[in-house]
This record gives C-alpha cells, sequence and structure tokens, in this order.
C-alpha cells in the first residue's frame, strides 16, 4: 500500500500491436511527459489493445531498516472500517495493511490451526517499514486500540513478523477450500470499508448465502466473497444476486467493481454498472482505432 | 521526487471531448481496474483529446515529523550526478533533491545576493521528511561526501531550512533575469546525470553559448537553460543548435525531451525525434478515434 499498484512501477512497454507492428512505450526516466501516456493505456487493457511483450520496471532500493508488523483483533466488525478510517487519516503509512472478517479466520482455522480467535469480529493485520517503521507502527496500533481494538500484539523480530503474515497468507487458500467461491474485488473510498463490509453481512442475511471477507484494507480493496459449498442452480442464482448487491453498494460509496482482478468475463455485466454511455462509447473508440478487425482478445473485459 | 509526480494523485477526470458530451474518468479509490486507464490517458494529453473541467486528486495526510534540509557544494560538477546516484542507489529516499550548477549559483548572486560560493562546480540541495528524516538525510549526507563533496551543512530548524531552500526557489527567477533564455525540459536515467551535464557543458563550448544548469536531480530531470542575452539570429541559431544537441544527447542516455512541461509548440520538432513511427501512428489513431475533426487544440503538442 505504501508502494503503489504495479502499474505505478511500469516505466515502459514493448507491445506488438493487432497490425503486428511493434511499439515502445514510455522510457526508463521516472518523469516523462512526452506525448500520451500509452503505457498506462496498455496497463491492465487485458490484452485488447496489444499483446505486451516486455516491461521495463522501476525498481526500488530496499529499505535502510526492516519492517514492524503488527495484529489487532476487534470485537466489532465497524470498528475495524473505522480503525483503517483512522490510521489513513493519521498520517501514519502502512506498508501492508490487511483484513480479515470472522468467517475467513475460521477458515483459516479449519485450514491450517494456528491459534487463532475464532470468535473476533475481524483483525487487521499492518506493518510498516524504513527508518520510522517504529513511529509509523506506534501510532496504527493506537489507533487500533482508540478504535475498539481488544488486543494488538506486534513484532519484535522477522521470525515473529513472519508468524503474523502466516494467516494472512493461508487466507486465499483457506477460503477457496470452503468450495466454489464468487471472489468480488471491489474498492472503495479508504474512508468507507466499514459501510462495505455492514452491507456484506446485510446481503448475506437477505440472500442465504454466507460471504466472508477480507482484502486490503489499506487500499480500500476487499474481496468479499460468496461461498457456495454446494453448487446447485438455486444457491447460485442467490449468490450471483448478492454478488450484485455488494457492487452496487461499493459503486454507491464511490468505488468501482474491480480494484486489481480486472474484468475478464465474469465481471463483463458488472463493469457496464460502473461505466456510463459516454465512457463505453470512449473505450470503443479507443479499441476500435488500434484494433478495427476486433481481433485482440475477443469478448473480454467490455 | 519521494511522492510521485502530480499525475500519480490524478485519480479520476470530467473531460468534455470533441463532441461536446462530458465524460467521468477513474474515481475516489486508489486502486480500479474497471476499465481502460482514461484518467492517464488524459493527463498530459495537453488538451487535444478533450478539455478536462474537473479533477478528482488523492491526499496525503501530512507527514509525522518536519523535514531535514541539507546542502552540499561540489568542485568537480561530474561529483554531482555522481551523488545523485549514490543516494538513489543506497535507499534513502529524498523527499526533495535539487541541483544547481555553477552558472545558476552566479545568477541567483546577481539577482538576490545571498552567500553563496560562486566558485562552486555545482551543488545539491537535499531534503528528507517524516519519521525516517534523520538517518535518510544523514545517508544522503554521506553519499555526498563520499562522491567529492566539499561542505555539507544540514538545517537544525525550519528557519534554516527555508534559507536553505530559499537559493533553489531564486533559481527560476534569476536566470529569467539574464535575458532570452530557451529552457530544455530534458528527463535522464537517474544514474546517468553526469553525462547530461558534461554533454551540456561541451555543448556550451562548440556552440559558443552559454548553458545554465538546474534541476530535479532526483528525478533525473534537469532544465539546461541556454542564455541568449541579445537574441540576434546568429545567436538564437546556435542556440537552437546547442538544445537539439542537448535533447539528442538525453536520448542517447535512455531519456526522454520532456519530463515536466509538455510538448506544446515549441517541443514538436523534438518529439518527433523520440517517438518513432509506429508510436507516432498510434498516437495519430488515438487522436482520430476522439476528435476526428481536429478542433481540440489543434498544432500542438504532435
Amino acid at each position: 500500500v505504501k508502494y503503489g499498484v504495479t502499474r505505478d512501477s511500469v516505466l515502459g512497454l514493448e507491445v506488438v500491436l493487432a497490425d503486428a507492428q511493434v511499439l515502445h512505450t514510455g522510457g526508463r526516466t521516472v518523469k516523462n511527459v512526452a506525448g500520451y501516456d500509452l503505457t498506462r493505456l496498455f496497463v491492465g487493457s487485458e490484452g485488447t489493445l496489444g499483446v505486451i511483450t516486455a516491461a521495463t520496471l522501476r525498481l526500488r532500493a530496499k529499505p535502510l531498516t526492516p519492517p514492524v508488523t503488527f495484529l489487532a483483533t476487534f470485537t466489532r466488525l465497524s470498528d475495524v472500517g473505522g480503525a483503517v478510517a483512522a490510521i489513513i487519516r493519521s498520517g501514519a503509512q502502512p506498508s501492508l495493511l490487511e483484513l480479515l472478517d470472522r468467517a475467513t479466520v475460521n477458515f483459516i482455522e479449519d485450514y491450517r490451526p494456528m491459534g487463532l480467535d475464532r470468535n473476533v469480529a475481524g483483525l487487521l493485520i499492518g506493518q510498516a517499514d524504513d527508518s520510522g517503521a517504529d513511529e509509523h507502527a506506534n501510532r496504527m496500533m493506537a489507533e487500533c486500540r482508540a478504535n475498539g481494538a481488544d488486543t494488538v500484539v506486534h513484532s519484535t523480530d522477522q521470525l515473529e513478523a513472519d508468524m503474523l503474515l502466516e494467516a494472512r497468507r493461508a487466507a486465499g487458500p483457506a477460503t477457496l477450500a470452503q468450495g466454489t467461491t464468487i471472489i468480488e474485488d471491489v474498492a472503495v473510498p479508504r474512508g468507507r470499508i466499514t459501510d462495505l463490509l455492514t452491507r456484506a453481512e446485510e446481503v448475506a442475511a437477505e440472500c442465504g448465502v454466507q460471504i466472508a471477507c477480507m482484502g486490503h484494507a489499506g487500499d480500500g480493496n476487499i474481496h468479499p466473497s460468496i461461498i457456495v459449498p454446494e453448487p446447485t442452480t438455486a444457491l447460485l442464482e442467490r449468490a450471483h444476486r448478492a454478488a450484485e448487491m455488494i457492487w452496487r453498494e461499493a459503486l454507491d460509496l464511490g468505488g468501482t467493481v474491480s480494484g486489481e482482478h480486472g474484468i475478464g468475463t465474469l465481471k463483463r455485466s458488472w463493469l457496464s454498472a460502473q461505466l456510463d454511455a459516454t465512457s463505453y462509447a470512449v473505450h470503443q473508440a479507443l479499441k476500435s482505432a488500434l484494433d478495427p478487425l476486433g481481433i485482440l482478445n475477443p469478448g473480454k473485459a467490455f
């Protein structure tokens, strides 16, 4: 979260265009305003404008000091979102700030028991790095305590830090082990995470499905996963209705239907709810300009 | 330099298109991969694709602690670039890292005497902020000393910091006070600043013009200013030849003809040296797609 998303580190690209010409975008400089930002147009275009065959990435030097990692547990889920908003407002710079809700904690304990409290409403795992790590981690932990955290623990060495991160690392496979899942990828303004989590709980009750939330809280990017243990037609229909209700909430909160996973085929119908007719027309005009025959990844993204 | 360029903070735009429709791009989230990155396509397009009428910007909380500012002087210009490269490699995070060469220092002393040593080959003014400021500033100052700096001083309070920054702030008006100037805006990979500065000195000698270099060293973005005290036709011709030789060097070093100022009308011929025919064709295709009648800022940028 401190260093931006991957696209922020892409300085230039080599792209094979629809007519087989090879385009080079960007360069090797940190700043460049010569011409349109073609690099960013192609990054995330999901193969619909050209085939990316090489990328020039910006490297960063390793931080001067190792990170400090902490874990905070909460008895009210709404407090988790409140703590995230308070951390961001405080000026503390998390290098990592991840959220797991009760359902996800229980999936992890089912999958690989590591002594997490199955009764927490949610927990945050955070990290600060570089020279100011202690001060930034302390500030974040103080904001957690001030916003309803029960327990806040922090690492004193790399081994402890790795143990705290282990829960987050297990969350993905542990959730997938529950059966068929529809994994949402919504992102909301970072002050609105509580609203999203609250709505996810309501939707779960309304649709009669289980929804587990985890995600990159520091970015406002949450993955509500709708669990479908037995994928019957009726249950899948309820699950898709739940997914739709959540992305509608994300859009109402000023968010996006996809923070990082992209659109592909699954989320094409969701995209049409986010982009209005004018934006769609601009997308179409750009697509037609660079791929007039429609041969690049047809049927994907939009 | 630590927080990126302005376009990195633009989350969304309102744009009036060529057909008078109003386009909204991006949103209020830190992460968003729904559709093409139209925001970045329009930022820096210099009004050639649409008229930007509103922007949503990402705000950052104020750093937890005030910055530490330092000034380092060098007797060899080549050492200045070497110090910058060493600082970047070291992992130190400058929040500001600016370069002034001897000519610029003398312009400042002519314009507003502040006791700078007119005999330095060049100087760096740097800053580190936030909790790790002391450690990062110390690391940068150590790299300056290890790379040939004569004198390195740092601020102990905000008043001293402001005094050190005063020289940098005066550099622009002081240079413009010298007469007609052609201000280049080249950027090179941050390890190649010395090559660029050396070439600028050669070019000045070869073309018989004065070239003063200052710029955002931490970004590799240097502004060699070609001074034309008496803008005769012959002198202007020599100045334009010098400008061309410098941007050719920047391109040879893997750089760009414009790091931040853009292309406009002055640099249109320079842009054609940077972009190849394929890139030009893509630019033209995008321009035609969004402005088929060519009514948006005609004749500008490319």
